[in-house]
Order: C-alpha cells, then structure tokens, then sequence
C-alpha cells in the first residue's frame, strides 16, 4: 500500500467538469482515455504524486451510469497502488475482504486493478493497482 | 496544489471502521485528535505521502451527523496540499470559486484549512490545507 494512485470522480458532464477542474488543479488535464470494457471516458490529472480521474458514462450500461442514478456526482473510488497486486489479494482475502473481480483485470493508465466491495471496506469503494511497468 | 494532503471519510462508529481500516491498510493509525469547534473526532492513517482520515461525530449538530443522515459512510472530503492558502483563496475566488469559510481556520493536525462550497467544485467537497510548519 503505497500511496493514493488516483481518485475515480463520477461527473455527469465530462466537458463540464473538465472546465471547473481545469481552474481548480490550476493545470490541465494530461490524458483523456476511454475503455470501453468499462463503459467509461476518463479525463486525468496529475496532483503532485497523486492523479484525479474524472469518470463519464459512455453508455446507460456502465457502472458510472448506474452509480449516479442513485448518488450525487462525487467520489466514486479510492485508486491504492501496490507493488504486487496477487499477493495484496491473497492477503486482504485472508483478513475478509471480498473482491468485486477475483483475479487482477486491466484498467485505463496501463494498470492490474482489482475492487474491494464496498460492503467489506466501510462504504468505499476502494481499487488496488500494480503499475504493468 | 501540491498533494492529496488526506481524504476525510464519515464514518458511524469510529472502532469499527479502526478494525476494517487496520486490515485494509496493513498498518495502525498513528495518530487521533479531536476538534470539538468541528464537532469530530479523527483517527489519522499514513498511505505513502498521503493520509487517510476517518471522521466520526462527536455530537449530533456536527457536520459529520448531518452528512451522515443523508448519505451513506464514505469519503466526506478531499484536502488538497498548498503552500499558501492565502493566495490560492485568491486565485479561486477570483476563478468564480465559493468558499465555505470566507478566511482560513485552524484544522487538525496543525494545518490552516479552508473548505471550497461542492457547488461550485462539481460536487466535491475540497479542502486547501497548508502545514503551520
């Protein structure tokens, strides 16, 4: 567990967004990448050793569609980078932590990531992620 | 904007999050604090150069109780590291931003705080800290 890699921010209006956290970070956003698999358009930015992931549904089927039919815009995740997802999963399985994907998937910013259920971590939706290097 | 100084989390029953957040983090907190002028209690766990802050109420007019009786436990807050709140105050305002609290105020862990209004940052509730050093 080696720092905050990324904040996942839920937005109805990526553009929209883009323009309030353009003026916010004082900076603009350094990437813009969508995966389809996810269902998602993200915008990055970089915040000191930190990144914030603005997140748009790219279809009424993603789980950001879903998430802001029942909450405000807002933090969706905590992104958690590690050094070695497996064995992070092995050792949180142990401690009770119930995984949304049971075995590391790729994500946006050439990442293994994996979910913890929010049930199992206080109400956070928290994400593990190993840099593919 | 230098860092994610710590996300602020609401939680109902502040032991009961310390057991799932030990595990979760595989490290204790090291360090709790109250604020009674903010109505909360804090427990504070270090994640790389960032923190985590857990958030429980310490009376029911705390601004933790009322969050939590309209949203789920989660992340309250996001504060963001500045050198100079001052002028970051400033350059938001002057950028169309709505401050909560129009001067800088003492906040836990030794900083100078100051909370920006969710209606004006996209829905994110962001806090500029700056270390008293």
């Amino acid at each position: 567990m080696n720092k905050i890699e990324h904040l996942g921010i839920a937005v109805k209006n990526a553009a929209a967004a883009k323009e309030v956290f353009d003026k916010l970070l004082n900076k603009p956003a350094y990437k813009t990448e969508t995966v389809e698999s996810e269902g998602v358009s993200t915008i990055f930015y970089e915040l000191g050793p930190n990144k914030l992931e603005l997140l748009e549904a790219t279809n009424p089927n993603s789980p950001i569609a879903k998430y802001l039919e029942k909450n405000r815009e807002g933090i969706h995740h905590v992104a958690i980078a590690v050094d070695d997802i497996k064995s992070e999963m092995v050792r949180l399985k142990s401690e009770g932590f119930i995984f949304i994907n049971e075995e590391p998937k790729q994500g946006a910013d050439n990442k293994l990531i994996a979910f913890i259920h929010p049930k199992s971590a206080n109400g956070l939706l928290v994400e593990l992620c190993q840099d593919r290097g």
